[in-house]
């Protein structure tokens, strides 16, 4: 998909996209993601699958294990 | 204070400066936001001082209410 970006991107559909991609570039597994950032496992899937109201604590938690800026986790794409 | 931003600074920190910060500028009070965003003002009051690991669809409903990227509210200040 190009880079059009859309206003309507809820904030946990970008989590979910920022977070799988993120897992992708560093060949991470949702285990050691969640190993990681003291998440489980089951967790982080369903973060990935839009289903986790998660709190924002628990997304700077991630953002500190990839290294990135929350807002990373939180842009459009 | 000036603009010198901090990586250190914490998620709940940014999103009480810009919450108090949106506030002001819209002259409303934490009543009024509560009302708005569907969220007691009891609940506005302890984010504001970092007490509540707010969860992200929350800090989505505040944002809507500000007419402004969920982003905004998570920038570095």
């Amino acid at each position: 998909m190009g880079g059009r970006s859309s206003p309507l991107q809820s904030a946990r559909e970008r989590i979910a996209f920022h977070v799988r991609a993120l897992r992708e570039v560093h060949g991470m597994s949702q285990e050691r993601l969640g190993e990681l950032a003291e998440l489980h496992r089951t967790y982080i899937g369903s973060i990935e699958r839009k289903e986790r109201n998660l709190s924002i604590d628990n997304v700077e938690r991630i953002a500190k294990v990839f290294g990135v800026d929350i807002t990373a986790l939180l842009a459009r794409y």
